[in-house]
């Protein structure tokens, strides 16, 4: 396992995974179908699956079924959405009715509500193909699950949305479901060399599935595209709703048009102290490239105000803690009354660390997240938005699934976040985070679309 | 089934229901037992049971062995909380490992989870003894159960927490769970003589349950005392946590001491108009009471703040409407699609409903209670409260859960609200309402104390 898994290696510039929203017009016209599309996925599976792992669980002929729909579908003119024949795979924290969630524990093991969660149900009725239940960590933050970085099969995918990450990677799927409560999403498709936009807290329903420190949990899609993570997150938020007493993703159906920044604001977070030379390096020399497109770049020693926000992300570490730790009582408690032997020490520890909290620590915390939102706030008008890594290092050697230390911003704070693959250290993908405003997701990903566009040319997907 | 149950009628000076906080001082000093309470309660479920039908499911087996425990220790001086022992019946919206949730519906006919929902958990680790699930109408909104009036077993309990209403007004328990989204825990209150607290929105952690309405549902107690209503929503509230992102109820442990007002708010809101002579004149009477004991009763001919107050009423309606027939499309079109013949005429047309609605729409509906709610608080430091009914009529005869208009306003809102069952008519209860404001619930808890005392005089419960 010492060896890469493929004969490739990570380039940010040529490297491309796959796309679903290339295919659709080959299925309107009638040169493919997405039961052609899917079997060529299912082929990667059966080719790769034995080494990475991505999956806990499959359901090929369910998968076949939905394709079949479709296609006939499309033969019919009447597709349900931009995402109908799409074969999507769905992070074990989320229901289906056709496939057990069993949340990387053996306290789940075969366990099934019988129903969808609404991203699931929202998945079918845009006219998706599920095709498995990807691998996640113990509860979404525990024991690894078996799964490995289809870049190289020594280092890890990243947690806990570890299986869709490297689906992903590896062109098994255009597109898989992730949740994050810390870095779950943004860290496996950094690790992974894939595309992500973990939207505004809320734009995506979170319901029927396991209850991830509700407060801070946020659904999102890892794909092969800017384009497919777009269409995905934007037709699942409309058809599912956000979670409720939220709002659905304003903006385009399709990819927003490329919106070239004047101004960004260069965070460091809690993360950079713990960042290799060579990520710091790679980081360094692409921010470069900004500013010599006359992109203008701020950080921490240009305002106060920004140096007072970076020492917020530091104190933030605790606060993260504390809320998801609170959080995570019910169901944690109930779980180790019942099967305690079942659970991980790090899962243990958990639970013995939320008998200590206090309601009154955990209303302090959620009122320091308040004051935190709005010192974030206060730069909309300053700046196109924010950039840092999502990542220390490429993914680790082992199976330890990463620091998550620069997804916790976005999580707290509820803005949209992006992960963009546009650098490589050692032949390993290395992510890019953009960050934008509450509920101005299409902003952010305007000005995404234009910083891949430079990287990758006008021919990039999307 | 046109006589009444009992021989009683309703008596809001005299008529008492169980307690249980005045019971614990015997558990401790050994002259009583949880066991000896919990069979007392059992006597009286194997008396009115076969005619009151306020349970789904018993599991009394379970309940004795929690209250063995829960006599073990007093006995050893070591009890957990102040709801150690305290029999309590669940709504069949929440889930138990024990039983199953059923929500009404043959849909749901044997499901579980095989987990307690968070204020189940909750209540077991406080040391309560859980006696049965008790009726909900279909998906706590449509087809009532066959629940009867206890003080009238031609009449209805109230909807949707009926089999809770119905068990504390037969003096079943002390205490049942409801869940509100439009006027489910106030109005089976009303309607049966209870007291209630549908507390500040997220003060109780609603999840491990039916979600009905997220963004709307509130978790509260169906209790035959105010302090036990105090003590079991507070002791929940601080177990379970509120609703992840929301504090847990402020205020001390034992119920707040009684505050005299000075001056309250009586609304008339969407619910006058549909309210009968009889009902209008024993509420009439009532304010009357108040402002010979000094109280200023303010109302919209007194202050053009307050008639747009009560104008924003009426149109929260549609807005309610709205927000839980959005809310609703996830889960109920997935039942729909799987089980369209299980479902009610009415459960079928809120489907169809969801349909036509957008996420602007939605969105729309959001910002209008944004809105609204500046305007309840606005009248924060004005006044120590809002005045009005629970209920058009005393309840009506048939299964019909009645009219859900007043409850409607503190749903919205979020704010606490009571039910104080303070008056009757021909006989049968009927309850005042008493809205505060949000995250207050201390503060109006002690404002309804004092209102308690004034009816039923120095002596009365709490």
């Amino acid at each position: 396992m010492n060896e890469p898994m493929t004969s490739e290696t990570y380039d940010p510039k040529t490297t491309t995974l796959l796309s679903f929203s290339d295919a659709v017009p080959g299925f309107v016209e009638g040169s493919d179908t997405p039961r052609a599309y899917l079997e060529r996925c299912i082929e990667t599976v059966a080719a790769l699956e034995p080494a990475i792992r991505a999956f806990v669980t499959l359901n090929l002929d369910g998968a076949r079924e939905a394709a079949d729909a479709s296609t006939a579908r499309y033969r019919a003119g009447r597709a349900l959405s931009p995402l109908d024949g799409m074969p999507v795979g769905i992070k074990d924290v989320h229901e289906t009715a056709d496939m057990p969630m069993q949340v990387g524990s053996p306290v789940f093991e075969g366990w099934s509500s019988g129903w969808d969660g609404a991203c699931v149900f929202a998945l079918r009725q845009a006219g998706a193909a599920i095709v498995g239940k990807t691998v996640t960590t113990e509860f979404a933050f525990a024991t690894p699950g078996p799964t490995r970085n289809p870049w190289d099969g020594a280092r890890t995918p990243g947690g806990s949305s570890s299986g869709s990450g490297a689906a992903i990677g590896a062109r098994m799927l255009p597109a898989a479901t992730g949740s994050q409560v810390r870095g779950s999403i943004l860290r496996p498709a950094a690790y992974c060399g894939a595309y992500t936009l973990k939207a505004s807290y809320g734009a995506i329903n979170a319901l029927g599935g396991f209850p991830s420190a509700p407060s801070l949990v946020h659904v999102g899609f890892i794909t092969g595209t800017l384009a497919d993570m777009w269409i995905a997150s934007h037709c699942v938020s409309r058809i599912a709703g956000g979670d409720p007493g939220h709002p659905s993703l304003a903006g385009p159906a399709t990819l927003p048009r490329p919106g070239k920044p004047a101004r960004l604001i260069r965070l460091e977070t809690a993360g950079w102290a713990a960042t290799t030379e060579a990520t710091r390096a790679a980081f360094e020399a692409w921010l470069g490239t900004l500013s010599d497109a006359g992109i203008e770049i701020a950080g921490r020693a240009d305002d106060p105000e920004i140096e007072a926000y970076e020492r917020d992300l530091v104190t933030l570490r605790e606060v993260i803690a504390l809320i998801l730790t609170y959080e995570g009582r019910w169901p944690l408690a109930m779980y180790a009354e019942r099967a305690w032997d079942k659970l991980s020490q790090r899962v243990q520890d958990r639970v013995t660390a939320g008998r200590e909290l206090t309601p009154e620590d955990y209303a302090a915390a959620l009122e320091w997240c308040i004051g935190f939102r709005a010192r974030h706030q206060a730069f909309s008008g300053r700046a196109d938005g924010f950039v840092t890594l999502n990542q220390v290092d490429p993914a680790p050697v082992g199976m330890a699934v990463g620091d998550m230390v620069y997804g916790e911003p976005s999580s707290v704070l509820g803005c949209p976040a992006l992960n963009l693959p546009l650098l490589s250290v050692g032949g390993m993908p290395l992510g890019v985070q953009l960050m934008g405003w509450f509920r101005e997701d299409a902003r952010i990903v305007a000005t995404a679309h234009w910083l891949v566009h430079a990287v990758r040319g006008i021919a990039a997907p999307g």
